[in-house]
């Protein structure tokens, strides 16, 4: 993610680093698989630890959003799970719209990990005649010139792009006149949105520069 | 990314926090882009400003690795873009594998901005017999059991995982027993390496939070 340029605030008025909220997913993660590991409680060092973070790093940004600990006790798991996607807005519905169904856009709709965490993708859209009508993993797939109509009956606030770069302007534009709020950008150009309308850009290169830096670096100092 | 606990080294021998790393990503395409429309200096305060960072910190980021900047005139676009590639190891030649060619394999596979960051995806693999023996956009997809013959011949050091979860920790063996450095993987679970090996999980149900947050958070401040 890349492009939101605005640091978002905490409830107490300070403004959030962009950092801070990306470790909150990563604490939700953990949180979730120490559940799953059945696993009660927890402390910011065992979180810390899990992530290569310091027991201070975890404390630090969580005391952003209020007290989260018990004497004696550490976290609640469950409670803190809450708390995080209280936080992050995941603890509600989040009816999510895609436009493009080539091989991104399908591999998007079936990507489990969206639903585990709250968002469901309701609708995509397409310009060719070929797939409106049909359906991919049960989401059905209209003509973009629908968009505007199907945002407004679903209450979709949040839209993914994944068609060609050239067109990609053009879909945001659409997104944003039929009232989305924030948008997930997988094509490679920069979008001019108005400042009212969050968006993530999403890089795949990179993931792959900061793996080459990982193999670099590690060579150079071992 | 959120997988590799290890920080790398800066040639100082300091260590350099992962956020440091990302934002060098992030400075990498601003000049790319000021090179393409022509500019040919900049400042930290025009890097820091695209890009809703202090030039404090645009300042303090490249410190870690050296001095890039001349008095009077700023940085060179160009001469930087050589400095950053070089720090972030993507200055030489990546030959890369993708293991899985469905339709998040297929997308990786068209995906133009590896190329542009000199990533060259030279193999794709696949237990599929129906597709072993094609190519996709001019990559050959071979059988999953030719992986080291294929890694060693074209001395692959990366590798991108695009199977299903409960294939990847299969997956990821089979790359590092052929000896590859460092993986991306797309696959919803956490994958078990040596340390000797780097890696960047890609969770892009984060990405939606991200976004989710930015909108929560701007609705309550605003």
């Amino acid at each position: 993610m890349n492009d939101d340029k605005n640091k978002s605030m905490a409830p107490s008025g300070e403004a959030v680093p962009k950092a801070v909220v990306s470790r909150l997913s990563l604490y939700l993660r953990e949180l979730q698989r120490l559940i799953r590991d059945g696993q009660e409680t927890t402390s910011s060092s065992q979180l810390g630890q899990m992530l290569g973070f310091s027991d201070a790093q975890v404390r630090k940004d969580l005391a952003y959003f209020g007290h989260f600990g018990h004497p004696g006790i550490g976290y609640r798991c469950d409670e803190l799970v809450q708390a995080v996607r209280r936080i992050l807005g995941t603890d509600r519905d989040w009816p999510v719209a895609i436009v493009g169904t080539g091989n991104l856009g399908t591999a998007l709709l079936g990507y489990k990990g969206f639903g585990h965490q709250g968002f469901r993708i309701v609708a995509a859209f397409d310009v060719d005649a070929g797939k409106v009508g049909g359906s991919i993993v049960g989401v059905p797939i209209y003509d973009i010139e629908r968009l505007p109509e199907v945002v407004d009956q679903q209450r979709i606030k949040l839209g993914i792009i994944a068609v060609p770069g050239p067109a990609a302007q053009g879909v945001a534009d659409k997104l944003v006149a039929a009232g989305v709020e924030g948008i997930v950008n997988f094509a490679p150009v920069t979008l001019v949105l108005p400042t009212s309308v969050s968006q993530i850009g999403v890089d795949l290169a990179i993931e792959l520069e900061q793996l080459s830096f990982a193999v670099v670096s590690r060579g150079e100092s071992g």
